[in-house]
C-alpha cells in the first residue's frame, strides 16, 4: 500500500500546487503529479476517557484553576451599555428590506422569516441570519500522558456574568479573516489549518433554531504534540476538571458545551457498585457494544427522525424584517406587540482585551429563562434519555432531536412545543433531579439569555411506550449521532455534556 | 422492562389518543396515558443478502421477468408531445415573479436561483424547486426465505423508452394525497403508515443538486408477512435479480437506483478465488469489521467532507425566474442564450394507466449526455472508490460526496466543477472499465435526461495521495454512510448500486 503523506495540503479549491511528497512507489504515470493532502487521526475515544477520569489536571489543580479564574474576574475593563439604533456604528436599518446589516455585508444580519403551513402563514419574526461557518474550536495536547484542553476565560456583552469558560477558539469566518480589522484571534491558525494537526473531532452543527437562520458552526478538537505557546487568558485543564464546573452557574459557556458535548468516549464497561442510577448511567455508555442495551437500533433512531421530518408541513424561508407583522420598532428596541417574546436591542462595548478595543452591535434579548430537560428512566437496568423530535423554524432540515422538554423564548406563539402533560409535569417537578444549572447561550449575539438545564430521573411508573414524536436513546447513541452533524440540537447537545459530567 | 406494544400509532402530531396496548405493568401514574408509537425493525444487512446471492427468482423466473417486461412493453397507449407553454392546463407563468407554477401551488415550481460569492453574484439559472418530502419505496417480502422487490413497470413521460423498471411506489406528497384526483397510488397506504410494518430502511436524501432546490427524498424499504394484491405493472424479484439489470441501458430507474443504493449488506468474509478485482472488490465490503482495510476511518471521512463544506464560500438563493440573467422565453422554450446548459419545455401526456388519463406538466430537457465515473483501485488489496466533495447549488447543505467524475448539463458555465486531469483522464478512457450502462434520470421531471454511469479500475500507478477534495473510500464505508441522509449525492448513490451488480 502506498503510504499516505504526511504533507497536508492548505492549498485553496482551486490551486493545483504539487505535492513534494508524492511517495516515488506511486508516482503517478501521467506528468502531472496530484498534490497531497490527507485527513489524520484516530479513534480518540480512550484518549477523551483517560482525561475525563482526571478531576484533577496535570498542569493546573483545580485550586490552582481557582485562582486563575478568580484573577480573570478581578480584572477591570468591561462596559456593556444599551444605546439607540442609530448610535450603532457600521450597523444601520436597509433602506429596502428594514433588515438590520453591517455595511460590510459581513458578520451578521437581523432579518424576518415566516414560517407557513399549507400556503397560509403562521408566525413572522425577526431572525438572526449568519450565513457564515464559523469556528468552534478546542486544542487538546497530552501533559503526562494525559489530554488537556486549553480553555479560555472569554468575555461576551450578552453574558450576565461578563466572563465564561469558552473553548480555545470561538470565531466567525468574519473574525478570523479580520473583516474588523482588530488583532488576530488566538490560536486559530490551529484550525484554520486544522489539517496539518492531529483532528479528533470535526462535525458541523447547528445553532438555536428558534433565533439563527440555519446557522452552522464546525466543532473541532484538534491535537497538538508542539509547545504552545501560553496566554493569560488560557489555561489547560483535563476533561475531568472541565465536567466538574458544570454545576456551577453560568461557568461553562454553550460554545464550549457543544464541543465538549462531540468528544465520544469509553463506558467502563461493568459499572461499579453505585445507586441505581450510577449503574444504569455506566451501561448507558454501554462500553461492550454500541448497541448493548438500548431500546431501538441505530436504524430504528434514523427511521424515527425521518418520519418526524416527513410529518413536518413547514415551509420556512427569509423576508424582509419590515414585513413582519405584529413587531414594531422603537429607538432602541424591536419587539412583538404582545412583548411576548425576545426583542432586538443594541449595545455598545467597552472591552480591554477583545480583537478591538471598542465596538457597537445589536444583540437578541429574551425576556424569560428558558428550560431545557432531558428526562432520564432506567429500561432494563440501562439509562435512556427521552429526545424530541422538535421542528424549530430555523434549522437547516427543520427537525432535530430536542430535550424532552425545552421552553425557549420567541417560540411561544407558534403553539408548536406543545408538551405532552406527564412529560412537562415530570420536568417541572422536584422530584428525581440529578442536574440543575444555570446557564448562559452564547453572549456575542443573546443578552442575558440564560437556560436552566436539567436531568430527571423518572422510574419504571413512567411509561416506556410515549407518543410518536419522542423516543428513548442511551448515552451512548447520543454519542454516536453526534459523530454526524444536525441530529441533536443545540439545547440537546447542551445536555449530553451536562449528562458525561454525572459520569 | 416494560415490553414495547406491537400497537402503532397513526396519530397526527396534536393528536394524543390514548393507545389500548399500554402494558399495565407500566401504566403511568398520571391520569394522562401516552399513545404508543414505535419504530419495529431489525439490522436487515443479512436478509439483503440472502436475497442479493439468488440471481433467480422463487416468484419469478429470470426469463419469466423477460417475458411479463416484454408484455409491458408491447402494451399500446402512451404519446409525450411537446406543446407551447400556453398550452399547459393549470400551469402558468406567475405576472410577478415569472416562476411557472401549478395553480393548486402544489407538485413542483420553475423559479431562479442565484449563486453568489464574497457577495457578487456568479450565475443564474431555472431550478425545480419541489418543497416536498416524496416517497420512493420499495414493498419487500419473503418467499420461501428470500427477500423479494415488488418492481414496478412505470412510465414516465421524460423516459427515453417509456418504460423503466421503478421502486414499489414514487410518489410526490401532491401525488399521493391525490392533488390531482386521479387514482390511488398503487401500494401507497404501507408507505403512509411504515411503523405498522417492519422498515427496513428509512432515510431522507437529496437528489440533482444542478436541478433541483433542496429537493429531498424518503427512500424506504419496508417488509411486510401479509398477502399483497397483485397487480399486471408489479412484479416480485430478488436483489440478486435486480442487479443483474443494471448492464440493460434505460432498464433500472433513478428513483430504484437510490432506494436500492440504501440497502445495506454483509459482504463474503474472506473472497472465493477470483482476479485480483473481484476479490479486492469483496474485501471492500469488510465483512468482519466495518473498517478493515480501509484507508480513512470513519471519522476522517465526516471530518474531510466538513473541511469541504466550510471551504465552500456559496451563498445560494431562490430568486424570481424574470430575474435571471442570460436565459430567454420562447414559446415553448426557456434557454440559455448561449445554448450550453438544458432547457424548460411543455408536455402533453396521454397515458392509459396512470392516476389520471392525461395531463400536461413542464420539464427539464438536457441538451447533452451526462457522465458519472468512479475511480476503483485496490489498496492493500481493498477495492477503495474515489469520491469528491463536490459543491452543487441546490443541495440543502451545498456539499455531498460526488462521483470521481460527474459531468453534468446545466452547471457548465460555472466553472466550479473542473476535473483533475488525471482522474478525467482515466474516466474518459478505454482502460480498466467494470462497468458501463446509459442511465436514465427521472423521467418525470426530466426529458430524455441520460447519464453514462461507469466504473474504471485504476492500478497502482494511480495515486493513493490525491488532492484534497477527493477522497477514497471503501464499499462498505459507503454504505454505512448511506445510513444517513445528505452524504452521498444521487449520483454517487447510482454508482453505489451499480458497485452492488458487480459483486
Amino acid at each position: 500500500m502506498t503510504a499516505l503523506s504526511a504533507a497536508p495540503s492548505s492549498a485553496a479549491p482551486s490551486s493545483a500546487a504539487p505535492s513534494s511528497a508524492a511517495p516515488s512507489s506511486a508516482a503517478p504515470s501521467s506528468a502531472v503529479p496530484l498534490p497531497v493532502a490527507q485527513v489524520s487521526g484516530a479513534p480518540p475515544a480512550g484518549a477523551f476517557t483517560l482525561s475525563a477520569l482526571r478531576p484533577d489536571g496535570g498542569v493546573l489543580s483545580t485550586d490552582a484553576f481557582h485562582r486563575w479564574w478568580r484573577g480573570r474576574l478581578d480584572r477591570p475593563g468591561f462596559e456593556v451599555t444599551r444605546i439607540p439604533f442609530d448610535e450603532l456604528e457600521g450597523w444601520a436599518f436597509d433602506p429596502e428590506s428594514g433588515n438590520l446589516r453591517h455595511h460590510s455585508g459581513r458578520f451578521f444580519s437581523i432579518e424576518g422569516f415566516e414560517l407557513s403551513t399549507d400556503g397560509a402563514s403562521r408566525h413572522c419574526q425577526p431572525i438572526i441570519n449568519q450565513p457564515e461557518i464559523g469556528i468552534l474550536g478546542i486544542l487538546v495536547k497530552e501533559f503526562d500522558g494525559v489530554l488537556h484542553c486549553l480553555m479560555q476565560a472569554k468575555f461576551e456583552p450578552g453574558n450576565v456574568n461578563t466572563w465564561q469558560l469558552s473553548p480555545t477558539v470561538q470565531a466567525t469566518r468574519s473574525n478570523y479573516t479580520r473583516v474588523h480589522k482588530g488583532d488576530d484571534t488566538p490560536y486559530v491558525q490551529y484550525f484554520r489549518e486544522a489539517h496539518r494537526h492531529r483532528v479528533l473531532v470535526d462535525v458541523l452543527q447547528s445553532e438555536q433554531g428558534a433565533w439563527f437562520w440555519r446557522k452552522r458552526n464546525r466543532n473541532i478538537v484538534i491535537q497538538v504534540e508542539e509547545d504552545v505557546e501560553p496566554h493569560e487568558d488560557y489555561c489547560w485543564v483535563t476533561l475531568g476538571q472541565v465536567r466538574r464546573m458544570f454545576p456551577v452557574d453560568n461557568l461553562v459557556n454553550m460554545d464550549a458545551r457543544t464541543v465538549l458535548s462531540c468528544m465520544p468516549f469509553h463506558g467502563p464497561g461493568e459499572p461499579a457498585a453505585g445507586d441505581a442510577f450510577t449503574e444504569a448511567l455506566a451501561r448507558s455508555y454501554g462500553a461492550a457494544d454500541p448497541s448493548s442495551g438500548a431500546l431501538r437500533s441505530p436504524g430504528e433512531l434514523v427511521s424515527w427522525l425521518t418520519e418526524a421530518k416527513c410529518r413536518c408541513e413547514w415551509k420556512s424561508r427569509l423576508i424582509p424584517l419590515r414585513d413582519i407583522a405584529r413587531w414594531s420598532r422603537t429607538d432602541d428596541e424591536l419587539v412583538d406587540q404582545a412583548l411576548q417574546g425576545f426583542s432586538i436591542i443594541a449595545v455598545r462595548v467597552a472591552a480591554d482585551n477583545r480583537e478591538v478595543k471598542w465596538w457597537t452591535q445589536p444583540l437578541l434579548a429574551t425576556r424569560t429563562t428558558g428550560m431545557a430537560v432531558f428526562l432520564a428512566r432506567p429500561i432494563d437496568g440501562v439509562l435512556h434519555f427521552l429526545v424530541r423530535a422538535q421542528p424549530e423554524p430555523g434549522l437547516l432540515d427543520l427537525v432535530e432531536m430536542a430535550p424532552s422538554v425545552h421552553m425557549v423564548s420567541g417560540l411561544d406563539t407558534l403553539g408548536a412545543h406543545t408538551d405532552h402533560p406527564l412529560v412537562l409535569e415530570r420536568a417541572l417537578g422536584g422530584e428525581g433531579v440529578r442536574f440543575d444549572s444555570l446557564m448562559s447561550e452564547e453572549g456575542g449575539r443573546f443578552y442575558h439569555a440564560q437556560t436552566r438545564y436539567k436531568i430527571v430521573e423518572v422510574g419504571e411508573d413512567f411509561p416506556v411506550d410515549v407518543p410518536w414524536d419522542y423516543c428513548w436513546v442511551t448515552a451512548r447513541q447520543l454519542m454516536d449521532l453526534l459523530g454526524h452533524g444536525h441530529y441533536l440540537n443545540i439545547e440537546a447537545r447542551s445536555l449530553v455534556a451536562c449528562v458525561h459530567s454525572l459520569w
